[in-house]
């Protein structure tokens, strides 16, 4: 089996085949971490209950937390308008960074210098 | 002015030169849109306080908000661990989305079938 054909026809991937994922914790409504899908990521990701996302480093599928065992249970998926986004709303089993942070944007706050 | 040599230095763009980025409703934590920066967007939207985009389909600047009235209020912007992600925290004045609703991941939910 392979994504639903009504899903794959709105998909808008990249010269690559692929779609930003977000993942957003479902009940606190932190964002997690942007990663990215192929159809089959999708399709596994609405399938397994496991967010699942290509690895454009490793060019191979990542099931979140297989290896680190900070596994994202997926509750709900979205596509954008433009359905070029997709939204997962996971619960997040302890960090969802690599370096351990909880969110892959806690570290690096921007300064904002109003003009 | 342009952005900041020590930001400049962190971010990883596409071949594009873009960076995708995640905007956020400050308070409520609902994910908005996602749209891309350049370098000038990000130090536009860093220094006046108004989300600046750069609009791939008008290869243009884009003031959220200059057309359309729904203008988003930046209270916060992080990069990710790496340096390829941008999340902007905002105050939406009403619709985030093109299409009217509030956020462009309104309207199209996908099915979750666990095998």
């Amino acid at each position: 089996m392979s994504l639903d054909p009504k899903i794959a026809a709105r998909l808008k991937r990249n010269a690559d085949g692929l779609v930003p994922a977000i993942a957003q914790q479902y009940d606190t409504g932190e964002v997690l971490m942007l990663a990215w899908m192929n159809d089959e990521a999708l399709h596994r990701t609405l399938t397994t209950g496991r967010a699942t996302y290509w690895s454009r480093s490793r060019q191979e599928f990542w099931v979140k937390g297989d290896t680190s065992g900070h596994v994202q249970h997926v509750k709900a998926v979205a596509l954008d308008c433009d359905g070029d986004t997709i939204l997962v709303k996971v619960d997040q089993e302890g960090a969802a960074c690599h370096t351990g942070d909880r969110t892959c944007f806690d570290a690096d706050q921007l300064e904002i210098a109003l003009g």
